[in-house]
């Protein structure tokens, strides 16, 4: 199937993915006297009174805005608003589709991190969490920590987040068939933009003792390098990167148990995976084209490959988490998505498949027991 | 029936009034792919391309932002921005039910005119319209001039403009019936807000003869008084009022045609309209409590009576014309909403009452002629 073409049919006929319905739609005119004026009134009263029940009386309890200024969209860079809005529906889209969640697409004009918090907070109380989306690095980290410090409301930013949470999950069943402790590990992160950077977090924060090489355009990320941004640098002083090596990606790939790639199609080489201990772990994410084709790293001695692509076993995709997270977050009533949450729902993500197999480590986006078991974990 | 416990009860059992909803719902994984990844890269990238193209691929060519700060919530004031949420998502049922407009509510948490445009204007992109609601005077008007001088889609506050046209509406049919030109009327407007403005922006524009005299909380507005605003001074220089007078509106009242009142409850006694000319026409339309009661002011000599209330005849009601109005310029594209268009939209309401009676010169809200006769003008 040609999906471009078909994409652009579908979307033209039916201008945009989501509408706003009415809950109840029986609406005779005294329906609007309690709906509307006079009766609503009363409850604005109430609320106005006791603000933290706002989600009691209105659609805060279910809804969040998925949030792109278009500065990465996708693989396709930074396309502005416009562009951005078919993407940020979409995800509207698969938050209703999986977590029944009103999401509501808000694309924004402005691109400095300033600028970015202070629109977002201006309009945070219209909404019961915030997913930040396709916001390019490394203001994408600014933004979402001084948002999770501000609002009283769940900020996630997927590209993160999501990447990160379903790449661990990924990575406790690859671990599990391959007989590894992944604290024992050498992990080579090829990447060090959005999703990069939340996934060298989670996996510190899972297995203390991994040892984590990065790789950035330039090579390995370590503290002989003085062209490092303050992500990097701090990547470095936290402990969560290896600091003291220096090289190419073929030189941190010797004796790795796993590679991870959120970085540029086919940068990986089946000598490369050689090089590698035996059985090792591929996750080659870059889409549509990933680091390495699997076909090829098995041949090369990968016993596990995923990427990010539906066409193979085995896709890291973010929307086996966002539905859940915020499903729980929200009926929870959760202001703060913490580690431990993540951690949580990577394992929930990872004991949904009871047998891993190399070609089944990652349960399907359409199983229906993902959002209930991990928004049960977002408590 | 107790509007104010129905209404707390219903707002509880449904939480809220609105929903987002997918426009297909037979969502198999294939239709995933063309609604999202990878699909919907191809439509991002077109309309990135063309951006005016955007209206055609997205839900931006049906959906409005109702936008309130909280700062002036029906008759409740200043309650903020929680409390404002239950009448915004009210608004929004309201553009759903009576125009298909896919409308969502967005509560600020900032309340000064610089940062309300600049929060409104960075989200801009993701709506096809701007509803302003319930934001006070005289911050109102400055935050709708800026915005409409900087964004290329329509800007509308409600209710500055949509109670000025319901109200000429009305006065046309009153005016035929008791055999009046406005061009030969002198008008007294009591209260200088939000709609007291607009009212009499647009009366003026109506009939550039006309004299109006205005009220505020001190009296007769006119050069004579040096505690005047900058808005209630631009009035006078733009020649909109009668500036040469002064004293309190019993003396305004004196051999005036018409009241308008936008202000506050009971402030019109019988004496006072036994002043006016004969057959004088009434618009007490201050909520929940009229200026006068339309019994009181017909028995003291006024021949027609409208108010803001649905349990009296003639209800000067928003609802009549904002749907039409943003029905119309989303479909015909129209980037700015002018007086022209204004004036177009009170004629048309005007026009659906055939034969004005004194308790019937306004249509019914639940008319379902007011849309496609207001929004065929708005091109």
């Amino acid at each position: 199937m040609d999906y471009a073409q078909r994409a652009l049919e579908e979307h033209k006929k039916l201008k945009g993915k989501i509408s706003v319905e009415l809950k109840d739609q029986q609406l005779e005119k005294e329906k609007l006297a309690i709906y509307y004026t006079p009766g609503v009134g009363a409850v604005s009263s109430h609320v106005a009174e006791h603000p933290e029940e706002a989600r009691d009386y209105t659609w805060l309890g279910n809804n969040v805005a998925v949030i792109s200024d278009g500065s990465a969209v996708l693989g396709l860079g930074n396309i502005g608003p416009y562009g951005s809005l078919p993407v940020m529906e979409g995800k509207s889209l698969l938050f209703k589709h999986f977590a029944d969640i009103d999401a509501v697409p808000i694309i924004l004009d402005v691109h400095s991190a300033d600028e970015i918090v202070q629109a977002v907070t201006a309009i945070a109380p219209s909404f019961g969490g915030i997913n930040l989306e396709d916001i390019a690095a490394p203001i994408c980290f600014e933004v979402e920590e001084r948002l999770k410090a501000a609002l009283p409301i769940p900020v996630f930013h997927d590209d993160q987040h999501g990447t990160a949470i379903v790449s661990l999950a990924g990575l406790i069943n690859a671990c599990k068939i391959t007989n590894r402790d992944l604290n024992n590990c050498k992990v080579v992160v090829s990447g060090v933009g959005a999703a990069g950077v939340a996934i060298m977090k989670l996996l510190k924060e899972y297995a203390p003792t991994i040892q984590i090489v990065a790789i950035d355009s330039k090579g390995i990320v370590g503290s002989s390098r003085d062209d490092l941004n303050s992500v990097k640098q701090k990547l470095i002083t936290d402990n969560i990167i290896v600091s003291n090596q220096s090289g190419a990606l073929s030189d941190a790939m010797v004796d790795a148990d796993i590679f991870l790639g959120v970085s540029q199609p086919k940068v990986v080489t089946q000598e490369m995976i050689k090089t590698m201990k035996p059985d090792s772990i591929i996750f080659a994410m870059a889409n549509p084209v990933p680091e390495i084709l699997p076909d090829e790293a098995k041949a090369a001695g990968a016993a596990i490959v995923a990427t990010g692509r539906s066409d193979f076993p085995n896709q890291v995709n973010n929307a086996l988490a966002f539905p859940g997270i915020f499903r729980g977050a929200l009926d929870n009533n959760v202001r703060d998505i913490t580690e431990q949450h993540k951690l949580a729902a990577a394992n929930a993500i990872a004991q949904l498949v009871e047998n891993p197999t190399p070609d089944e480590i990652i349960p399907s986006v359409m199983d229906e027991r993902l959002v209930p078991a991990i928004s049960q974990e977002i408590k």
